[in-house]
């Protein structure tokens, strides 16, 4: 099915655009009506002081804008018949697209106690910015939205990943001019590049010049008309101009510009789908140029408000306490005519609901805008014929991320019809190993293509832009509209949208206590390329804290977990991928690592979260161990295995027990977070008052932060990255940050009670070990032998 | 001084274009060597196994570009004595930069044991990604960089930044086409908007598009060209094409683009400054479309290479272990033909050197690379001028961002002439309260401005756009060299350039340990408009978590603050911004927030970075408090200070110790940063076992781990922010995350020993009164009054 069907439709009558414009202003009064007024929303008795919010909140100044596109966009939805969803980019504007989605009655559908009437109308005014109401921003509240646009940015991005895979949906978008200068939003102009006209949906932006940011004009408003239209081609797009103050001239032009819009669209699709087209069309964008706070006081107090950034906000701020503002915002709201807008019972007029689409048609009950509602399971194939055999622990090697590429591959294949499913990348995939899945799918690529090319195709269901901004938008809109996918990234740079997965756990949590939001797929992170393998880059690519960063947030929504070799990741790929509403941030790495479990143990482990590994340790079944070593990630697993073995040989009456933790959250009290280990549990792994060592893949204190109310957290000593890195052998970077199996030998000699004078030896040649080290690596470049081949047991 | 002689030199001729090839393959040949060899390095006996590194660690694909860009500067710097330097986006290109100042001596100046001669280019090739050695990327141990250009996407802001002020100076930027498709980029291309000709010196982009990332085509390279044109034209550029991949035709198109790039910057400046033209101007862009990896291996094993993405890090990767690869390496080193590059001591040419700039011209050399050879203390007035009068404490309330602007607007006003200070911030300086800076200086504006336009003046030096990345990089590019700033940020989306400041932080801790580095002022955030009053914005724009994020850093090189009053943020302010080489974090906010401290007062609390309010207390001398009542940040000390005043008058008994921590750190162990308090110190504050209840601005448990090795800490309780937020009054922020004052005197009625019992009754009215805020605030839409009213003591 197309966006469109081929035939034009008529353009507006002069009496249809009435209707228009009534439906216009029955939002913006509306929209002023839930800035200002706690009661007497009809305006039935002349406006007082009480009838005023004694704290006025909200964004005035965009709403007049996005009433004018949801109205106009209500039209062609309902005129062509359209499957639609609207990502309002200037959020902020809360008011408008609220009281649009009252008008359509999506929101007296979500909230029946909010209903289409006069009380309802009371409700829906006094609950916006008010204590136990409703935020101020288009929120998960918000029905029909899948975009916060508080945080501004991600506006096309979440558009693009929304249309991706949707062939009959039209995604519009709002861009303010104020978020059009942020970096995420520039970059996400780019999606056209990616944006297949067979397979996915049409993306439409809507760019609103309405001149001002909070305090200054936008650039993009400023900009003169022939460098702004040159801007835009050589974004790709075919820009359709709307502008003016005159609102039956604008209604006029909006409605043409549509019009013209979605032919173009319908056009693009039937030459691709019908005709065969191939290369990159140029998709419409429409430019909307409209004062400021359109429709709003002209002047306060003397100071031009109406188009200006006056107008950013509640252009009266004085209503309650001066005369004055409180007439004037009388005039403003009676200046809309609610008497022809409402009846007698404030519901709106058949005239205003003229161009209103009906049932999931509606803008505000669109399911693509509630995704969980759509969302199949993913098809998972059994891990066995990607797991590695391992006859003993650590006696062979794989690269973990090259078996998850192989298991994708088979995703990828069996979700070839379906098409929901989705690799993003900034231009690693195959850096991260992996590239299994370019033989059941391509890259997507809609711009030129060499001979020399590979995997680039059109239809292609990887993602890769070297935009760490643009994927997370792309995939978030991709799961928020009801499909699954994983976002593989440099760990460091994950950094790069730390703000961003910020917003999505908020929405998250926020989705989580709204039961008519159907649960979505967890947004998947596989962090790779980590810290302790950046041969080629150095320290400027080194950087562990996004764990820290995520586990900062909401409990509910997050998940965190370091799978030590090749079967746990496997068998937590096969957990995050069938999880719901997380985010989930697997760390693992893509060089050979031993494996340790076999498919079967790397189940119950990962199950367990954490667990002790009997093999590895010295245990004498009958008593607690005189020292626990534990660890969490491949490279600190390596080193503590290694220095275990150190330990059974050197050392050998010491009972050593060693425990890895897959699932970082275990490490927190059970009454913190979901995954939190009750403290028997934590202290029969752990014990009560054993020094533990643990190696800890990323900044050590934050194991302090999980673990401080354990009881042995005064004999809990921890090692991780300390930012000492650089260009170096992989062993020295473990050196530089005292992780090394040299070093966690010593780290036991000293915090085990008794055993320094008895191991002073032992102790020594470790220190020994690491100057040789130290010497081998500066001469001859390379890691000494016995540690690079070094395995268990051998 | 302008950038440019306004007489145009003369097109080089071709034994001049010889020279400058001369000089490329020259920089080729030592990026090669650099990243294959470490012996041998003229070839002097043919290549042997044993001369290739055991790891063969870098990025060729991007080096004969940069190396092309650096020959064609050097040429035009000397031709026109330019002052100029050059950012290198393509930073992971390191063998190309390292290269060309070795070539020009720069290199050997600043590090003398890598000498200009044949046992020098041994050392440089050797060092090269060595263990011990430098790092691969332009690095801040790279002399003439400050820009690392590993995290790709701030190459343009950084060079915006070095522009601003420096009227003189022209900065080159190599934007690679990978970088080009990142947000913070693609946003950064408007800085054309905000360069004043007549202050600012020029910037001069330099498009690399080699075509292709690690593993993808690039965007950019694969618009139509009338696209490309449209969107360089779009950005406000005049492009300026370069291309092809026969050496001696890009060399001659080079040299002409160079010089007609240069005469339009020459033009333009000379209408400004001379002519007084006003409007912004096109300045040019060029355009540099050569292969990847070019000159290098057209094919290996069969597949291409040159122009394609496998030229991007090693091409031949079997050098050691496969025959034909050495002998396809000997080959390649030999097609520069060394022997007509180098003498036989090592030494390059005089036909090599002949465009190569002298002494401080070098752009290894330029001391605006090195900035803080140039940097000037900032003139600070007297913060009497600007403290607010306490009689005493918390009778009176200030704003204590509008304070600070009164502070920053005398720093203006005296900086008029040495232009070396600028206010950052992504549209907010208003929102902020720090509006008074423009009595001293406007927004710098080269866009068009209407009428109704208020302080936007070409000159103006504070930078405002809607682009957290654009305003960080053009901060960190002009204390880069030598200069002084602030940016001023929401605290929830200063989190958009976690990953910008990370990267940030790594170059200074680095430049600590380069003696030939001098120290630069440090990069300073006021975050306000913080977590505890969003009133407008909600959920979305409460994050307090930047401060956990900078604390994972390295402690040599970041600082936190939280004055928690007027006085305090000056005393704050003050010292920050004389401070060098860290980055610092003040967090304060900007609505009326109680008076607690004069400003002799704050200067010795700031000082100290922690201390007792003896007058808040109920101590009694002579013995250790029953409770000690612990805040930071201007929102929990007035929570802490009410809960305070509660206790004094509901339990007057009780013996209580209110500490206020502003310096983050002090609670560090010594050991782990240079503000840690000793032990000792910190018993002293703290005691070593009563009750703590901690009241923090933050994430409750960032606490725990900075003081998770106290005596005291089993007996710490902290209430912070832990994710519940939404659109609601200032209070009920607090009760809702468990921070309010009814709360903190709950926890210490709990906490406390043998208090429960005694205290019941007044717990009960704690609890009571959360109850009826709770239902007040849902009535009323706003705070108890004697919530909203209340202050310490009356």
């Amino acid at each position: 099915m197309s966006v469109t069907p081929s035939q034009t439709p008529v353009a507006p009558s002069e009496r249809e655009l009435r209707a228009l414009d009534a439906h216009w202003r029955a939002a913006n009064y509306l929209a002023v009506g839930q800035i200002y007024l706690m009661a007497n929303p009809l305006l039935r008795e002349p406006l007082r002081a009480e009838h005023i919010k004694p704290r006025l909140l909200g964004h005035w100044g965009t709403s007049p804008g996005l009433n004018l596109v949801h109205t106009h966009l209500n039209r062609v939805v309902k005129a062509r018949d359209l499957d639609a969803i609207c990502v309002w980019g200037p959020g902020h504007g809360g008011p408008a697209v609220l009281a649009n989605s009252w008008l359509e009655g999506s929101y007296s559908q979500t909230y029946p106690d909010v209903t289409r009437d006069e009380a309802g109308m009371a409700r829906l005014f006094r609950q916006f910015s008010f204590p136990g109401g409703v935020p101020s921003h288009v929120a998960p509240e918000t029905p029909g939205s899948i975009h916060e646009g508080g945080e501004l940015g991600y506006a096309l991005s979440h558009s693009y990943g929304a249309a991706f895979d949707n062939p009959g949906l039209l995604v519009a978008c709002v861009i303010g001019d104020g978020e059009a200068e942020t970096g995420p939003l520039a970059a996400s102009w780019h999606g056209n590049k990616f944006l297949d006209p067979v397979h996915d949906g049409a993306v439409l932006p809507i760019l609103h010049l309405n001149g001002y940011k909070i305090a200054n004009p936008t650039v993009l408003a400023r900009l003169p008309e022939d460098e702004l239209d040159a801007l835009l081609r050589g974004y790709g797009h075919r820009p359709l101009y709307v502008g003016g103050d005159d609102p039956m001239t604008v209604h006029r032009a909006m409605a043409e510009a549509m019009d013209t819009a979605l032919d173009l669209i319908a056009a693009i699709q039937r030459d691709a789908r019908t005709d065969g087209s191939t290369g990159r069309p140029a998709w419409p964008v429409i430019v909307l140029r409209t004062p400021k706070g359109w429709t709003g006081p002209a002047e306060v107090d003397g100071l031009p408000v109406e188009g200006t950034w006056r107008a950013h906000q509640v252009p009266l701020d004085q209503v309650r306490d001066d005369p004055s503002h409180l007439a004037q915002l009388e005039a403003w709201l009676r200046s809309y005519r609610p008497e022809e807008l409402f009846d007698d019972h404030g519901r709106p007029t058949p005239e205003v609901l003229a161009w209103v689409p009906a049932g999931d048609r509606r803008l505000g009950a669109n399911p693509h805008a509630n995704g969980g509602l759509l969302l199949r399971d993913l098809p998972l194939p059994p891990l066995e014929r990607f797991a590695v055999p391992v006859d003993k622990p650590g006696a062979t090697l794989h690269e973990p991320t090259r078996a998850l590429g192989d298991l994708l591959e088979q995703v990828m294949a069996d979700t070839a019809d379906r098409r929901d499913f989705r690799l993003v990348g900034p231009d690693e995939t195959a850096s991260n190993r992996l590239q299994s899945v370019y033989a059941a799918t391509g890259k997507a690529w809609q711009a030129g293509t060499l001979p020399v090319d590979e995997n680039l195709t059109p239809d292609g269901r990887v993602l890769e832009i070297l935009s760490e901004h643009t994927c997370q938008g792309w995939l978030e809109g991709y799961l928020l509209t009801g499909r699954h996918g994983l976002f593989s990234c440099y760990e460091a740079f994950v950094h790069i949208v730390d703000s961003m997965v910020n917003q999505h756990i908020k929405w998250l949590r926020t989705t989580r206590t709204l039961p008519w939001r159907a649960p979505i797929a967890s947004l998947n992170y596989l962090l790779t390329s980590h810290v302790w393998r950046q041969d080629h880059n150095g320290f400027s690519h080194q950087d562990p804290g996004f764990v820290d960063h995520v586990l900062n947030k909401s409990p509910e929504a997050v998940r965190v977990y370091f799978p030590p070799d090749t079967n746990t990741l496997l068998a937590t790929a096969d957990h995050v991928l069938r999880s719901r509403d997380y985010v989930n941030v697997v760390v693992a790495g893509k060089q050979p690592c031993a494996d340790w479990l076999t498919l079967d143990q790397a189940r119950v482990h990962c199950a367990r979260g954490a667990g002790i590994w009997e093999w590895a340790g010295t245990e004498d079944g009958s008593r607690e161990p005189d020292v626990v070593l534990a660890c969490a990630g491949d490279v600190p697993t390596q080193e503590v295995l290694a220095a275990a073995d150190l330990i059974r040989r050197h050392l050998p009456d010491l009972r050593v027990r060693v425990v890895n933790v897959v699932d970082l959250a275990r490490l927190m009290p059970a009454e913190e977070h979901p995954h939190g280990m009750p403290d028997a549990e934590f202290d029969a792994l752990f014990t009560r008052d054993r020094p533990v060592v643990f190696a800890y893949h990323g900044y050590p204190w934050l194991i302090h932060r999980l673990a401080y109310r354990r009881a042995v957290h005064p004999h809990l000593h921890v090692r991780g990255y300390k930012e000492s890195g650089t260009t170096t052998t992989p062993f020295d970077m473990v050196v530089r940050n005292d992780l090394d199996r040299y070093r966690l030998v010593m780290d036991v000699i000293d915090r085990t009670p008794g055993l320094a004078a008895r191991a002073a030896a032992v102790r020594q040649e470790m220190a020994d070990q690491r100057t040789r080290h130290h010497d081998w690596i500066r001469e001859h470049g390379t890691d000494l032998p016995e540690v690079a081949d070094w395995s268990w047991g051998s």
